[in-house]
């Protein structure tokens, strides 16, 4: 058997913890740095290996994976100075898999061209739920042999894993995917209270409305728990928002006017402003209430 | 075997038509008036039997299903000087199966209590498409005993029979259904607006994003037609723009504000203003073209 490449996961919240796990199992060397250390306590004790900084970690790995907060701080962590591609070694392969700006995603990757280092923007869509189970939805961005160069690191974290394009095109997709729950999770929201305040039963509307046009996987999904109070993240209101400002600022950069995507963050940031910052994004309901 | 109802069909655009073909297939007499008469010949090849007005129908029927335009229509349907109520026979049963506003569906259904005539409001979902395969889904709203005893009859023409309460209950699920679907129809056109405007792959980017969060049966059913420009309807603008207000109305009513909802009404207006009244509602892409 050849030696595994060792493996960087940079960044272990509740999504890159999961990940790193799932590395860790598949008998990867995995070398970790995260802003706060407790989060990778766990990590260590089952074989990670801390590291003091994203410079400690970017000199000593075959594949680094970064798994962050926002597009500034992926800037921070590619491109500052005591960043990534100040301290990879060439033929490094880096995978951004945080939801982060499309054209940040093709500066890193064109910056990354000179130092002869490779990298996808690989962002992802699933949740705390996929990226425990590994079940996650990876949209990748970037050289397409690079992409099959790594597909069986991605294999051991997802589950539908889709090539998109050059560098880029894995945000741009995610993008996609955010831009169309927002303004559907509006629609939802409506139809919830509606429901609600017409004194109607929610069982019996459900079973009318979720086989047809207005079916969708948030009626499936988040529907049920809208029902019952239960507004649990998921996915939270203040991760949402921050896509959603991406997806808007990308939309503006193509002179594209999105008004169903601006409303939703509207609503979102107000939402937000009312102390609901943490609440999983179906607790939009609230907004309504 | 027992006598067959005698039942009137009121209304035989391209919805009626097709339910009146299977009451007749399934052995009814069906009386038929539509304003335009030669919408009612192929009817009456299969057998249906014309009468010269909405009085005619009502004076010789038992069962009467209507399924016309707008409020106003079935205001002037039911309740005018010559409409059903002041020709209908006590024991008489009416179905509107128009979508409608939920206020005047207690309206009627009052009014006809005092004629000892018994009223559902039974809006369906599922187009042109489920009424000529008979897989409507039929939302009902009226007393219970009603709907059971009319259950033999929905079977016919659908397929997902929900009793929803008491009346106006159908026409308020309805309002729900056509609710959630509108700022959700917004969000699918921005998707794929951007899908075009970033350059991206239609097919890669719906095999990331459509088993997921954002997945729904307007992306598996419009997104493959909106991608190759097919705008036909199914479902026309100029009725969503009808449901939508009705919808605001009902909601309005109840003191509920909903600003997805109103988005959307205000970008059909605007789509239908360009001369799209007749285009299916998935045509809302050209909007953003």
């Amino acid at each position: 058997m050849t030696q595994k490449e060792t493996i960087g996961m940079i960044g272990t919240g509740v999504m890159g913890k999961s990940m790193a796990e799932h590395l860790l199992r598949a008998g990867y060397n995995v070398f970790v740095y995260t802003r706060t250390k407790e989060k990778a306590n766990e990590l260590m004790e089952q074989g990670a290996i801390w590291q003091d900084s994203v410079a400690d970690v970017a000199k000593q790995t075959d594949i680094i994976i970064t798994m962050i907060g926002t597009p500034e701080d992926v800037k921070e962590v590619y491109l500052g100075e005591h960043g990534i591609l100040a301290n990879a070694r060439a033929g490094t392969t880096l995978i951004d898999m945080t939801t982060s700006s499309p054209r940040l995603a093709v500066d890193i990757y064109e910056a990354a061209k000179q130092s002869k280092v490779d990298v996808l923007d690989a962002p992802v869509s699933g949740g705390d739920v996929g990226a425990k189970n590994a079940t996650l939805a990876i949209m990748c961005g970037g050289d397409k042999a690079i992409f099959e160069k790594m597909y069986p690191i991605f294999e051991i974290m997802g589950k539908n894993i889709v090539y998109q394009g050059e560098a880029g095109a894995g945000q741009h997709t995610k993008m996609v995917n955010q831009i169309s729950i927002a303004p559907a999770m509006v629609g939802l929201c409506e139809a919830l209270i509606y429901i609600k305040k017409a004194g109607l039963n929610p069982d019996s509307v459900l079973d009318s409305i979720s086989t047809g046009a207005a079916g969708s996987w948030s009626l499936d999904n988040y529907a049920p728990r809208m029902l019952i109070g239960d507004f649990a993240p998921g996915f939270a209101v203040k991760h949402y928002i921050k896509d959603m400002k991406i997806a808007l600022q990308s939309a503006e950069e193509m002179n594209l006017d999105t008004p169903g995507l601006k409303l939703a963050l509207e609503m979102y940031e107000k939402l937000a402003a009312m102390g609901e910052a943490e609440t999983g994004i179906h607790g939009l309901l609230k907004y309504y209430e």
